[in-house]
């Protein structure tokens, strides 16, 4: 499958500064970049992680950045069944710190609940499967429920939240049972309202396995921008300066193959990871 | 300056699991490392934060560990008298990450009040010098007073922690004004009580400069076990499994050259980075 | 049935101070107080709600306080089968405070997660019971598990905590329902080990019903000390200056009648109202 | 001082419900209550803290509340210059629940904090005034920054907040010194813009004592309409079923006597003590 992904954002600059942004697929091809005013001169910046756009902005004024690609979505399906959880110390040692608790994933709080609620599931994919669902059925998606603080804890309690609060979630109830779990932003085909999206990763048994707890769009329609602990490492736009953003549109459209939309579902042992 | 630290950390399994210790010297030479019972064969992991060693405990029972190692402290005087701070975009982007708010440093609830408190500071240096002066001031060195859940907005309220505690708030309002800074675990000289000690690093124009608001230990007599965001990334043990620290003792000495003590100071101008 | 019961408390005071304790029954009989050093003049407070000792410390020293009293407990079972709801409009005014969040119990911030949880049971006895239960089943009675900060959101997340903290999470839960509810401290029979008891009770068709989500004692073998909004009311006592409590032991043991033991059970239509 | 203050409230009911208003003066003389549909027929209530409208609302529709009042202003000036603190001890005990903490002042958590900054101050009129002092110096007024959560502990990070933060800053310092203090909601002459305002009150020597650490309005302006221990026991509206607020109008101004505005300043011996 190829998708068409692109992204078009506005910004309103009172003063000189920066703007740092998050927006370009990972895997992107055939990419296309306009920034207004033709002046900025950007720096492009590339990591295992994210593709960062740092715009330092010299005037005031209006900025736009518009942004295009066609990424070729490639991904494994991986069974679980059968397949017994790796321990901790046949980990790579790199992936240890995806362990550790995060700005909105305090993993820390969450041992007890986390070990009452998933800690009898023996197979880790079923695990993670049964986090996704609990969260699916216990937090409501509400748009602009929750903010920028906003925590895993707190969506417990609030039992509401947007994408980016399921998979803070997800993360945290991961890594409260030892399972490595990262944040994941992109573009996400058939979601409506179209906008940027994120799920999360679990690494299970070598592969790190997506997951989206919102079943609001197909796992396997997502095309990747940047993964990181949670939100704070891969927000669509850090703001350095006066500097306050305006508006952004977000498209995602499938221009060539078919596609069998997969969600996640109980009873299910096949597993979506993305290369 | 030679400094030859050492620490002995015993540990209970009450089952199988796996214990992450993160306790060798970054730049040790002549070291030691004997782990009893011996059939623990471990495995070591380098990378540029931090020296892992994962140890999988197959049998119930006593864990001791002892290290020791040698190490030719390596700092550099700098100068800021006259540097002007380094705009966000001229950062390294890899940098950048060490903006972004993390566990225990929530920089994102704390902007207004770095601002108010020390925005006026036009040098970058005596800005992170008077955040360090304004814990020193502000919070009370309790041992005790907090856990492994508090965060830098606690110790604000609660105005006493430990030196992790003075680390996170130092860490948190550096992000909340821009300033990457990141998180240090070491071996101090002249700790007393000896133990394993926290400090924080800002990022001043491109260099890494050493901060201590506990004002404790000597800033050029620190051996730096680890870097990370947080005290998450840099935690002396992770333990999975049933395992349970029973002792720890620590030990930093000078065995060669002399010592004139360096404490970060109003009025300075100069910092300390480590290479 | 006769209860009797008792305590006896000591503190130690480093300077003068006072100590304003909250021990005795509610509605004590033949009760015995010796205070330790007899130099002591205390004031003896009586409310609908408290009877408060207030003991001015005049010299440093070691303070005892001995206390008993023979009970009659006093109490209606009320049947709920087919009563409705009472409307917040029926309600007698001075009972609206309860319905406001308070200290330990952030009622405001679970009207969501109450109004999914327990919302679509009609009858309010029962609506309550479903609470109790959900408490019983979701967190795990652990000594130490929480201090003197811990709140009623805190607890849904830690799945853990004493009395104190089932009852605090009832009556959270409560309010954000619209009924009123109050925290309750006391003795308790049959519970194991002797200490003071808090349950919470809900105001229901014009009684307060007594709940207990912890089942450790019988809800008919409760003796109440005070009725507050939280624990914050309620405390066993209040130190002010350098005072510091050095040991508690309390009992309560039938001394007249038998008891049938009465828990809250699901399936139940019966609640118990002290008078 | 006479002053007429009026405030016109509207509500819109998708289902039947209730509406608990807390509008009226507490020694309000000449009232005059509009309710629209004229159909509600609302239940008065007085208390010694406020002065409650139960207005059930047994249709769907349009609800308007028409208010006002003429009042005269009483208080008397207290001058604390030489006069020492008052002992807990010989406090009425029924103030002694002023002392606890409650849902937005969490004073336990303060105790340190209070100390440090206030601790010294013997006079005890003084002490309040260097709260006072800290919050306005501290504290920025912003509309907006806040919402119905953010507690005493959350302003003290965020310094900013509007006039019920900085009440409940204050009440929570004040409580953390063993000083009882409550909060004060009114109508305040000079506002601007009209709105309905919140001050605190200290209890000192025997009197309640006005405190308003947002120095937007004259002391001696002020028209009471309720105490209590924090905004959770005053809310202008508190709303039982589908029912929300469209629009409110406050107004107070001066009809007889001329007023010389007084405001909290340091170095004053004398407070305002309303009766």
């Amino acid at each position: 499958m190829e998708y068409k992904v692109s992204s078009q954002l506005m910004y309103n600059a009172e003063e000189p500064g920066t703007l740092v942004l998050n927006i370009r697929a990972l895997q992107g091809d055939n990419e296309s970049l306009v920034i207004e005013p033709g002046t900025i001169t950007y720096l492009d910046y590339r990591s295992d992680m994210d593709r960062l756009l740092v715009l330092p902005v010299v005037e005031p004024g209006e900025v736009s950045i518009s942004y295009s690609s066609v990424v070729k979505s490639q991904f494994d399906f991986i069974d679980f069944s059968g397949l017994s959880p790796q321990p901790v110390s046949e980990l790579n040692p790199a992936i240890l710190l995806y362990l550790h608790p995060s700005r909105y994933c305090q993993s820390d709080k969450l041992t007890r609940m986390a070990s009452r609620l998933f800690g009898k599931i023996d197979n880790e994919f079923e695990k993670v499967l049964a986090i996704t669902e609990w969260i699916y059925q216990h937090v409501e998606y509400l748009s602009g429920s929750t903010n920028g603080e906003t925590t895993a804890c707190d969506t417990i309690v609030q039992m509401a939240g947007v994408c980016r609060d399921f998979a803070h979630l997800g993360i945290a109830f991961c890594r409260a049972l030892d399972i490595p779990a990262r944040y994941c932003s992109g573009y996400a085909f058939d979601l409506s309202p179209q906008d940027f999206h994120a799920c999360f990763e679990a690494y299970l048994s070598g592969y790190w396995i997506m997951f989206d707890a919102t079943k609001l769009a197909p796992l396997n329609g997502f095309v990747r921008i940047a993964m990181g602990r949670d939100a704070a490492d891969t927000a669509v736009c850090n703001l350095f300066g006066k500097i306050y953003g305006s508006s952004i549109v977000v498209n995602s459209e499938l221009i060539s193959g078919t596609m069998d939309p997969v969600f996640n579902t109980m009873n299910s042992s096949v597993g979506i990871s993305y290369r």
